[in-house]
């Protein structure tokens, strides 16, 4: 079996051809997306969709032009996968991990996180801050990819992060168990005087948009961090370590 | 006069040839470095070097091979000067905006920070947080070019940034005014126990290797945030981040 685990020049992980790509499909856990070649239906890509899609695997049909200029080897026959730096874990593993420390849970969730630095910067956050662990997006989102992993200064290895198909579904699942959501967004209340002190899901919007509307109806209060300046917002990784030491500080005061 | 002020591949502003680097040289107060070919020393060339110099600009020899590569025009004629986004400040105007507010002086000191994002978005952080100004070192430490910009979301137009010789000299320049800094690093007291109300200068270190050991010593105390976690250290603005709306939050809460 070959299999190329160059790092392609956006430091992801791939696999090329239809064998090397098949096998990793029916051996690893950690795969983050597909690539196929548009327009291409014979058998065995056919299996590898297929393969692909009862795994839960993200499948994005791409022009060929695309796939070759992706390819390391120049050898894709139609289909390039991408694998994640970690393997992604599941909210309830979030969950046990705060039971197991016998703390109430304190969890990161991503709105659509674009920048893999950022995304880095903050699972580095959420690891020091002592958070059980971080929820990202499947969709329109940075994943966690070799770029994010040196970014975290090696967090996503010690951080538990699970992606989901739908965040706002994911809010509703767990405030059912009692976590509460703060989003953080301009307008909200200054964070000083919300209370933080319990089982919390700090949301983290988009670096451009915030929030989505969706999912900011789904929280439970919007938190402000108070500023002055002369311009709009603060890079979304620095304002997510602000409000995460925010809870550090009042569980401290408490 | 051909100016040209095109985007390098590394944003930054340049202008290359002769004449028009001996004149930029004449009348812009922006100016980060100049770069020139390694031995040669004809006429003009000395008089841009001697020029460079009577105007403080750091003057890097090079090879002719990396001239050819920073152009954009294949005509650098042994000089390329850098310019920076912006006009930098002295340390005098960022007392004087402190003074102009009638608040007590609120001083970013990074020393060698070297990425240009964590640069921008510390500098984004100190509009936002009230900060009078960002002090900088001329020497291995990122400048503010274009891509710092972008990172600043713009703060570096409305931000007093001044770059200067020695951070250890300016320390102790600024201690005799009345300032205390706080050294932000590891094993130092946690910083809800610091008091960061009055006139107060925050030490960022490098993102290596953190303060250097001279400039720590010059500082009144070290200042930690607390952390638990798997890794070492947070990002460096976001670190900065987390100290400077400490300091918002003590003078809120005074």
């Amino acid at each position: 079996m070959q299999n190329n685990k160059k790092e392609s020049e956006k430091h992801e992980l791939m696999v090329e051809g239809r064998n090397p790509v098949l096998e990793a499909l029916k051996t690893n856990d950690n795969i983050d997306k597909l690539y196929v070649q548009e327009g291409v239906k014979d058998g065995p890509l056919v299996t590898i969709v297929a393969k692909a899609k009862e795994k839960n695997v993200m499948v994005i049909p791409v022009p060929k032009e695309k796939l070759d200029a992706m390819s390391d080897t120049g050898h894709h026959q139609g289909a390039i996968l991408n694998l994640s730096a970690i393997q992604y874990a599941e909210v309830e593993d979030i969950l046990a991990r705060a039971e197991e420390r016998g703390e109430k849970p304190f969890i990161f969730v991503l709105d659509g996180i674009e920048d893999p630095h950022n995304l880095g910067a903050i699972i580095r956050s959420a690891n020091l801050a002592g958070a059980h662990g971080v929820i990202i997006p499947k969709h329109r989102a940075a994943t966690v990819n070799a770029t994010v992993a040196k970014a975290s200064a090696g967090a996503v290895y010690h951080t538990l992060v699970a992606k989901v198909t739908n965040i706002a579904q994911t809010i509703d699942q767990l405030k059912e168990k009692g976590i509460w959501f703060a989003c953080a967004d301009m307008g909200g209340e200054e964070m000083y005087r919300c209370n933080m002190t319990g089982a919390i899901g700090l949301v983290i919007g988009n670096e451009g948009n915030g929030v989505s509307r969706l999912v900011r109806e789904k929280c439970d209060f919007v938190v402000s961090i108070p500023m002055k300046g002369d311009i709009d917002s603060l890079n979304a990784s620095v304002a997510a370590g602000i409000l995460a030491w925010e809870v550090v500080r009042q569980n401290r005061m408490k």
